[in-house]
């Protein structure tokens, strides 16, 4: 790589924003739980009092990406009013009824030689985000972080730019006036790309990054991150109507978790359906989808079924085993069996929420067992597979991964622990 | 890279190694407990039983040793005697005896709206395991993964391939035995360091990565990895003197954690004594260090107070206070009070193990919060920064990052999670 000008002072910018956040974050962890939570309320407050300013720095943001022809549904992310930066001072104080992870005893006793030990949430540290253009996941983020005890540095979309800018000064002035360094929330939107690719390499400065945002920025991060990261990965779900499932349910549950929220990584992308019962069960499914505007790729089988109903659908291919339409599309597939369900899901599932819906404990057990994903479901929508929905009061996103964190990440996810001896003078023997 | 022929064979056999490790894994995932404590039982008997040909082996590991001149600490971990194999079969034993990890309830319970949640221990997959030539690695790594579900790759040093390639044939013999894949645990050290290159890239057939060993290995994964990785990073453990420290205690801790045993991780690298202190507690401290053959590196101010006293020592630079000795030498560094101490520590800890020896409640308090390190420590000897003793039963390695795992690693480290949720028809509203 060359190294020109321009990216030496990125670099030089970006580490020195890493290195900032790292000697601030000591002053946050001496915090207890009461002025952290003092602090997000200030926090709020100051939101909704210089909401103006903000939404004027969004309207910059909002010029440049109607000029620039933005797609409806991203302008909409990005798009601030007086009522929305409510709603986002809103989750800080949401964050800050939440119980402080940070010194919660994970596991402990008394050794067999006397030695008292001890496992405890520490902060993470310096935590790196890496998002898009949506600016309530600046401050979402910046919360969640404070609350658990570490820095962070921010990144969004650079079509946030102007936003992120003016929630973050609000962020960092009502640090500096509860008499707390300013650099516990740092912006590097200004950097770019190039800012991105800095911070994946502060190694010793940042201690995690958690990109989130489509497929290409996640695994450009995993692959060249030096820092650990938590992938939040794309939600290739797949819902599976097993022989015995109680059909109505069945159609109500598809409908759901396709088409309840449409473009989130926890709807429904490709159904599977037991031959046994694919006769009685796809019509009445595939009338409640096509109702909604949903577009089905049907495998043959699965096609014929359909035609003979009268529903129209196109012939799946394996592109559709292997997408995640974020969109009201769906992929439909008649297996023989629960093995043959199991078989697709192994190829195509990229981990991240399956469900089943049948009457049969074995199936389901199997199903639950089999199933390698951070989330498996029987008789439910795959739309609960969500932090919010598991109760931990807010979701930093969901983790595809195995390592650290797997499944929807509140608080608790975004600490470390540390081990705790104590001795009277132990020597091993 | 030049993609050498040579290349392009290794590469094809670790990843077939790989993908046979993972095709094996559902095999041991069907196993309950008393299945995998039974398997590693005979594993412990087969290693006793051979033990003859595993030291035969040690011995042609042990001759290339002394040919090359390899380091006397090294060289005592690589020797195996009948004795050892016994100690590494023990091993085994003592993880049979361990609770499983897999299928532990994490967190449950009932949701507001009735779907049942929760999450449990479920097992990682394909560990791979990067070491150095220590035989009993083998063996620890090979029986942990096993009862953890998991099947293992693994590479030791090439100086000990004579040694591991015995150990893993007869862990593979078991196998067999029983009736399980052989393919649960394979080596690939005759691949040399080719192979860790490709192991590293084996992203979706290798789950966890693990390398134990020099800072050049650990570094060389940790920025060449796409496969998730657990740091075992190397131990410049501190003890620090305080004030009000027993000095008799201290003497006998230093004592125990410099020399009870030389060349690993948790073994004492620098002292840091305070200076109210240091003239009475130096003398005696280092006394005993030099009868045990100890080599002292002390900054001026100790150089002084040994010098009065009798005691030779060497000056010590900053690459003293850098250096993990693996030996026996110490850096040693009279500091003014607990923050100095504190900052030498900031400065120059790798974040293994770091204890302090003091009388006084709110010194031992400061220091167990801000040390940031995986295991801090009062009045105890840093020897004791280890899973056995912590009662794992065994370790796998011990982490110094803040990711997933933290400090000694046991059977529960080396799990991953998922979460289950149980409806009766849930849709989301």
């Amino acid at each position: 790589m060359t190294v020109t000008r321009r990216h030496t002072d990125v670099e030089t910018a970006v580490l020195a924003a890493a290195r900032a956040a790292k000697e601030a974050q000591p002053a946050l962890a001496r915090l207890h739980r009461s002025q952290k939570d003092a602090l997000l309320l200030a926090m709020a407050d100051a939101l909704v009092e210089r909401s103006t300013e903000i939404v004027e720095a969004n309207a910059h943001d909002l010029a440049a990406a109607d000029a620039s022809g933005m797609e409806a549904g991203l302008r909409d992310r990005l798009a601030l009013s007086e009522e929305r930066v409510a709603a986002i001072a809103q989750q800080l104080r949401d964050a800050a009824a939440l119980p402080d992870p940070v010194g919660e005893v994970v596991r402990g006793g008394l050794l067999d030689n006397g030695l008292e030990l001890r496992q405890v949430r520490v902060p993470m540290g310096v935590i790196g985000m890496v998002y898009e253009a949506r600016p309530n996941v600046t401050v979402d983020a910046a919360g969640l972080s404070l609350k658990a005890g570490s820095a962070v540095v921010l990144r969004g979309g650079s079509a946030a730019l102007h936003s992120n800018t003016a929630l973050i000064a609000v962020l960092r002035s009502v640090l500096a006036a509860q008499g707390l360094p300013e650099d516990l929330v740092i912006g590097i939107d200004e950097h770019g790309r190039d800012g991105v690719d800095v911070l994946m390499r502060a190694r010793g400065l940042v201690d995690l990054l958690i990109p989130r945002g489509g497929a290409g920025l996640i695994r450009r991060v995993v692959e060249n991150s030096l820092v650990p990261v938590i992938e939040t990965g794309t939600g290739n779900t797949h819902v599976f109507v097993d022989a015995s499932a109680d059909l109505e349910q069945a159609a109500a549950i598809v409908h759901n978790a396709k088409t309840q929220r449409v473009g989130v990584c926890n709807s429904l992308e490709t159904l599977l359906v037991h031959a046994d019962v694919a006769e009685r069960a796809l019509p009445a499914i595939a009338a409640g989808l096509v109702e909604a505007g949903v577009r089905i790729h049907a495998d043959e089988q699965a096609g014929e079924i359909l035609a003979a109903a009268g529903v129209a659908s196109e012939p799946a291919t394996e592109e559709d085993w292997d997408t995640e339409y974020l969109a009201l599309e769906i992929a439909v597939r008649v297996v023989e069996d629960l093995d043959a369900a199991l078989e697709h899901i192994r190829a195509w599932s990229t981990g991240h929420t399956e469900s089943i819906l049948t009457a049969d404990l074995r199936s389901q057990q199997r199903f639950l067992t089999e199933v390698d994903s951070a989330v498996v479901m029987a008789n439910a929508s795959t739309r609960f597979s969500d932090g919010g929905e598991f109760g931990f009061g807010a979701e930093i996103g969901i983790s595809t991964q195995k390592l650290h964190a797997r499944g929807p990440m509140g608080l608790t996810e975004i600490t470390a622990t540390k081990w705790i001896v104590v001795g009277q003078g132990h020597v091993r023997p």
